[in-house]
Order: C-alpha cells, then structure tokens, then sequence
C-alpha cells in the first residue's frame, strides 16, 4: 500500500430497497499535507452496522444523511500517523467517524472528533468496535436508562444475535432477568443458549411467534428490547405486561422498505396495557458513556459479556460486506479489516 | 316514575364497526330489599365517553368488558335514596359505576365503589361528570404526568373539543404552552379559539394536515395529547421535535374498526426524533386524583377552564345518544340526564 494514495468507498447513489455494491464508487485520491491542528489517521477496522443503511438514504434521520459523492461514513479504529495536534502523538490508537478510506485527516473542530483509546490496551483493540463502543454504549443505555429491568422481570430482545441485541440480553442476565432472545437461524439460538446463558431463544423464521413467546414468557414481557419492528413488535405486543417498557432502538426490517410500512396492528395494546414505547439514539448519552465503559470494562473482564465477531478482510470488500448486516446470517460484530494492528 | 321499577339498558351484543342501539336491550326490573351495609342510589346523571366503546368489545382490554347479558357500565351521578351502609346518608350526592339505569344498590365491597361528592356543592353538579370527574384526571395526568409541557413549547391535541381534550388544552395554555387543536368542524375550531384561548385550531376534514400543522407549529411539536389514532397521528410524527412526548390516551378512530388497523406508517419517526410514547389510563393515578381535583376546582372557580355539556334527556334515549360520540360533531361533554337534581 502506498501510504500517499487513499483508498476510499465514496456513496454515490441511495440505496433503493436493499444496498447493493453500484451504491458505492472505488476512488483513489493522494493524501495531502497536514493543517496545524489536525491529524493523520491511518484506518485499522471499519465497523459496519445497521444504522449505516439509514444514513446511505435522506429520508428524515438522527444525523445529516452521508452527501453523495462524499467518502461513505463508518465507525473506524486506526493509529496516529502524523500529528500536527498536541493532543495527539503519532501511533496513539483512536476511534472516531473516520469514514471508508484508509486515511482520514481529522481537525479537532470536527464535531465527532477522535476518541483516544486506553494505553495499554485492556482488552483486544475490536472490543472498541463492540462492547467499548457506541455499539455496547447503545445496549448498556437503551436497557437500563429506557427498559429498567428489575431482577426477576423478563426482558425479550430481537436481533438477538447481532452486535447490540447480544450484550442487551447477557447485561439483561447481569440484572437478574429471564432473557429470551428472537433470531434468524437455530444455530444463532444454540449460540444465544449455550454460549451468552440466554434462558431462551426463538427463530422467528421457523416458530409460529405469538405461541413460542407465550411459551417462552410465562409471565408475559415487561422489557422489549426493539432491534427490528415489523411483525416481531405486532407479536410482541400481544404478550407484554402492564406498564412494560420498549426501548427502540432499531427497525432493521423496515430500513430496505420501498414503500410505507405501517406500524405495529397491535398499537393499541400501547395503550391497553400502558405501554412505554422511547426511541433513542446512543448519542443522546454522550456525556455518560464513560459510566456504560466503566461497568462493560469491568463485565468484560470478569468474563460476564462476551462478544463475537465476523472480520472480513480488505477494505476494497466493504460494500459486499455490508449486505452480510440485512441477510440474518451474520452473529456478533461486523468488521472490515483495512490494515495490519501496528 | 314508579320507584319500584327499575329502568335499564343491558348489553346484548358486541358491537360490530359501529355502535347500533339494537346493541342494547331495554328491561324494567324490580329493586331489591337492602341488604346490611348496601346503598340505593338513585342516578341522576349518566356519563358517556368513547371508553364505553371499548368496554362493549371483548378485545383485550384495561377493565373487564362488559358482559354480555348485564346492565351497561358508565359512570353516573345520583342520589342516596336509601342507605344500610354508616358511610352514606340519605341525600348524599355521590358518584360511580352505577350504569345505564334508574337505580343502583352499591355494596361497600365494589372495586369501584361511591365517591361521596362534598357538600355544599362549590360548582355545578355536572361538572363532576367533566373536569372533576375522570375526564378532568385524565386530561391533567397524561398532560402533566407524560406530556410534562414546559413553558413556551407546542402542545396539539386531537379531538381538541371533547371532553378530555377541551381541558387538556386549557390546562396546556395555564402551564404557558402554544396550543394547538384538531377537530372536526368549523364551529368546533372557533370555539376552541373564542371560547378556549387555543392558539390555533385545524379542522382535519378539510385542512391538508402535515401542511397545516407546520404553519400551526412553525416551531414543532413537543407535546401531542393522542386521543384519535389514524392518519392524524401520523400527520403530527412528521412534525415532532426531538423527545417529543405523546400521551396516548385514546385511539378512537380505531374503536368501531372491523379490520386490523395498521400502526402510525411513521412510526420510525419514534426513533428518530427520540419520541416518548406512554399509553396510560387515569385509574393508573387513583392515589393522586385528589391532586387533580385540588388544581382543577381552583381553576374552574378562577374561570380558566371552561367546559362545555351537551345534555340529552331521558335514559331511554341513550342508546341513540351514545353515537353522537362517534359523528365528530359533538362539543364537549355528552350526557344522559336521567332524572331531575334534587
């Protein structure tokens, strides 16, 4: 790799329905010279993650929709090059919206500015792709501050098996609650059972879904943890407890739509049973995230979360990769890897 | 009137789409001698309100419905006629489930047993069917428990001349919040404006609602007071600012539907403008009614809630009466008066 040409995936089209690979463009561009102030980030791992399709279209979002023809925006974990920062020193690792390309020049205006990661690293460096990130930020806030699970209580998370539902139902299990877990396959049930302690686990592309959560939440769902929407939810709904909570936090089954999608049938069992329903983004807690990284660190150690990964290697694989988020195929964490950890 | 006999509505069928009076069957029925520690009331007023629709359906519900076979519920004003009970006297005003029905006998182990109303009276008898009944408690706790309006925000409410939500905005316009109303009619908007101080008022039967609502509410919307459901819901979740909070109190564009009702098409706005959902039914707040009443009898004695009633006369008219409730051309609080005030 010439370190004077960047490699980058440029968004050059939104994706209508599914992503497909023509929605980006290949581009070489030369790196230039450094303002004072600024820093030269050579990107390690991209993150690919559901949110990412929301911000490929410019339908209403959380943050400005990516511009098209601009470089694709991503979660990345890369090592100091250059410096021209004092706060920054060349090989510092650091996190930031470093973007799909395998150099990002980042001023320290920038609003999502570089995040500089522990020295020496208390875990592997892709733990800050997954429970170290916004990404276990999002199961950590999302669960406690909007679910309030209380021991005892049952806490039902879909996308079960994907990076944030995984860590939802194990810090679920850390406070005492029965964790039933919705996912696509049975081998990601078998995961959930025998690898995270979930206490139970339903495909929902096999099992008829109101009786298996019947069944599996005998004493009806007081925390639902939302990853997907659609009929998922409409099901849910029918089992919840009075006063049950809802954390939204994603609607992967309705981010590829074409056409509207209408909300849950069972709406009003919102109100029937006085359902609170809260949608947030993790970034509406950046101020706390240093307590979500404290108690995880500590998880993590002590070996109550775990996380698992699927690394795809090879920047130039990024937009192939990321349709691995939408085909309910894919456990744990998605990442490319863009170059070797220093 | 022959105190022997005993008037009454019974429900005989659930209602299929929309309320018919062949729903209701008439009977005249003898009243019981008085056992120890029961009360006779004699009903004087007798309260209707959409909820009733709810209670007619065995859809699953915050009550039980109603059976089949048995005098139709809804809250009433009477008169102790009679009482074996220490806790009540002759000629005590008092409220409750009583029913569609002449008479009551009130055993003092009901779930929802009498209110004993204070004596002297400090406002019109009626009013006990309105801001200081339920209807009041339910406008002041979803406002100001969920809602939480702050000072200088936007506040819509639908079915803003009803009952609930005529005093919703009132209470909205003393906590220093712009208030907006949908109804539907012009004469409804005006009295909205005239009469009730509302900022702005938006008939949603001619108005284009997503352009009208911006115009009503160039700076969005914070608070929305949800007691229709439908399209209007869906017009406001284009229009809602960030951690916007939707009291969902009624949905009763939904109540006569046949078919499953699609959820808000825009209900991933939820996520991402952060929205707050809370389904809640005033009995959730039984303890602190007395709360309420205190505000609101203080407000309705300064004049800065008003309300309004339309009264039909005669119980053997309610079955017809009822479905005023659901022709969008009503104001304020409908009423069955049943006998005079003593």
């Amino acid at each position: 790799m010439n370190k004077l040409i960047n490699r980058q995936w440029r968004l050059v089209a939104r994706p209508v329905g599914d992503i497909k690979s023509s929605d980006f463009e290949y581009r070489e561009e030369p790196i230039p010279h450094l303002q004072n102030g600024e820093v030269l980030v050579r990107n390690i791992y991209l993150s690919l993650d559901p949110t990412n399709r929301i911000w490929m279209s410019d339908r209403p979002q959380y943050m400005p929709p990516v511009e098209l023809g601009q470089v694709m925006r991503g979660l990345v974990l890369g090592v100091v090059e250059e410096s021209q920062n004092p706060n920054f020193q060349a090989g510092d690792l650091v996190s930031g919206l470093l973007g799909w390309q395998d150099y990002a020049i980042v001023s320290s205006q920038n609003l999502f500015s570089l995040t500089k990661l522990p020295k020496p690293l208390p875990v592997p460096l892709t733990a800050f792709l997954g429970p170290l990130s916004f990404i276990g930020c999002t199961a950590y806030f999302g669960l406690i501050d909007i679910g309030k699970p209380q021991a005892g209580e049952t806490v039902v998370v879909s996308a079960a098996a994907g990076a944030v539902g995984s860590i939802v139902g194990q810090i679920a299990k850390i406070k005492g609650c029965r964790v039933v877990g919705i996912t696509g396959s049975d081998e990601k049930c078998q995961w959930l059972l025998e690898e995270l302690g979930f206490d139970a686990a339903i495909n929902y592309k096999t099992a008829d879904l109101i009786p298996a959560l019947a069944e599996s939440c005998p004493n009806g769902i007081d925390v639902y943890f939302e990853n997907v929407g659609g009929s998922i939810l409409d099901a849910v709904l029918t089992q919840v407890n009075l006063n049950a909570r809802i954390p939204l936090c994603g609607l992967i089954s309705t981010y590829n739509a074409q056409k509207p999608v209408p909300g849950p049938y069972n709406f009003s069992q919102i109100l029937m049973r006085r359902v609170l329903v809260k949608g947030f983004i993790v970034t509406d807690y950046l101020q706390q995230w240093d307590i979500a990284f404290r108690d995880m660190g500590k998880w993590l150690q002590e070996g109550k979360i775990k996380y698992t990964e699927e690394i795809v290697a090879g920047l130039e694989n990024a937009p192939t990769a990321i349709l691995k988020l939408f085909d309910g195929n894919k456990i744990g964490k998605l990442i490319v890897k863009i170059a070797e950890e220093p």
